[in-house]
């Protein structure tokens, strides 16, 4: 709750049209940028993720973000801030890491490093917008349909499972992979305004956001979300598939005649998410968000 | 040295051609872009520094790493890790002081705000290059003369004095200017290759980051660097002036008769910096930089 009311005392203090979406859309740059940051013992334990996995996973969810706007990710700067016990063993798997997530088309090109009492990476990602529908989350339209691009609550399982557990769910929390192809094809072919998030705060944020930012309804069918059969060992895999986060999978509204995805669901009119007859308004689901501050995820 | 030894091993894990300058150049976007970040007990302790001028300095300290590199800041994103006894105060002053130092060019379009042991701030700012000629701790030219923006010392002096001494001493350390003006009529007017840097980790440290990677001498006349007289009530005032830090102003090498600015030396052949006949290696600057790791500076 503390993040969204900070997020709306600084939308107050700058007057910024920019602040809202995960990322900024710079039309005179033609480039799209956003920053996300990962701090130990509130994102990450030391003990419970590899360095490499580490330098991957924070590229990763950077990337994420400027494919779900819709932009082509092409650069990142990254800063670290490391404690004095950390050798150069960790920054050299750490960037082992990190480039296999970028890759073969997206390059590091700055950063800095600093002490700290506790590991802090933040990451700026900056996306090219050339030939692309650049998303918007206030952009859901009437009539669309609202697709995913993947298996939602496997990542909060295999937190749950952690250190020991189902190796594929634990790998899609401490490795997980933007949908770059994913998010392209939409923002390449899609020629109507749309909305597209990430689920790095879990499904039922991205689609709460979109509702309540597009002032529409959205109507969704739970048994048309695609989940990892492994999951229901938790009795309240529901939760995991909703509320969990960090699965990275893509959420869009889209033409009724685009051809990839699976589908969900509809945007309707009304305002908020129907989730097969139970209605969340924003604060229904902010009560149950995933809650940044004050504990591990 | 931590912090040079972890730089060296990013190159090598990168094999980045940008990894180097505190910006990358980014020709094909028309972008300069740097990141840079304040740890709390690392660079700045809460009791020393109001949320305002926390938020002001820390959005100058990346407009100056644009402003050296030639380009011109236009927009910053701002990541904000904060421990749950932050109040919303806190976000309210720091944005007040983020908003002064960006004044009416300089807009603050996005980032993300997380918890966190310690306050955690990092800043990413992007500037546009067009019309621009971009510098590089590279471009030294033999024959060029060295010029900087102002004076040296003070701040690392204001250091000292806190929470309370010379006024202007201190608020040269709470709340230093970035050089937009004497940055940007440099590469808008010097037409052949030129190095440029912001002191902010010492002038000596810049001379000497110039010197090396360009492969020249830097001949100085300590005499002609200006320092403000307030500050010889240290008896290492020179060393203040030479390695103290966070002054954030210009050092820049240009063409003979460029009309701005004071000229404390000159390019020469060889390697190094030749301060009023006194040699200093590489290494021998490094002996005596500040030093990130390990301490409040």
């Amino acid at each position: 709750m503390k993040e969204k009311e900070f997020i709306s005392i600084i939308k107050d203090a700058l007057n910024s049209d920019y602040i809202g979406d995960d990322c900024a859309y710079l039309k005179d740059l033609g480039i799209v940028v956003s920053q996300d940051s990962l701090v130990e013992d509130v994102h990450f334990k030391r003990n419970l993720i590899t360095p490499f996995q580490l330098g991957y996973k924070s590229i990763m969810v950077n990337i994420s973000d400027i494919c779900a706007s819709g932009g082509e990710c092409v650069y990142l700067t990254v800063s670290l801030s490391l404690p004095e016990n950390v050798d150069s063993n960790f920054v050299k798997d750490f960037y082992k890491g990190a480039n296999k997530a970028c890759g073969q088309n997206i390059k590091i090109v700055g950063g800095d490093i600093t002490g700290s009492g506790k590991i802090f990476i933040s990451i700026c990602a900056i996306g090219k917008t050339a030939g692309r529908n650049i998303s918007s989350r206030a952009n859901a339209q009437v009539g669309q349909k609202i697709i995913v691009s993947g298996v939602h609550g496997s990542s909060s399982a295999g937190l749950r499972l952690l250190p020991n557990g189902n190796a594929k769910l634990i790998k899609s929390h401490l490795e997980p992979k933007a949908q770059i192809e994913f998010a392209s094809k939409i923002s390449k072919t899609v020629k109507e305004k749309y909305a597209m998030m990430d689920t790095s705060d879990g499904l039922m944020d991205a689609l709460s956001t979109i509702a309540n930012e597009s002032k529409v309804m959205l109507d969704i069918d739970f048994d048309k979300i695609p989940y990892d059969k492994e999951i229901v060992q938790f009795k309240d895999w529901k939760d995991l598939v909703l509320f969990g986060g960090e699965d990275y999978q893509i959420v869009a509204t889209v033409p009724q005649d685009y051809d990839s995805g699976i589908v969900i669901g509809y945007v309707k009119e009304g305002l908020g998410v129907n989730l097969s007859g139970q209605y969340f308004s924003k604060e229904d689901v902010e009560k149950k968000l995933f809650n940044h501050f004050g504990g591990a995820q």
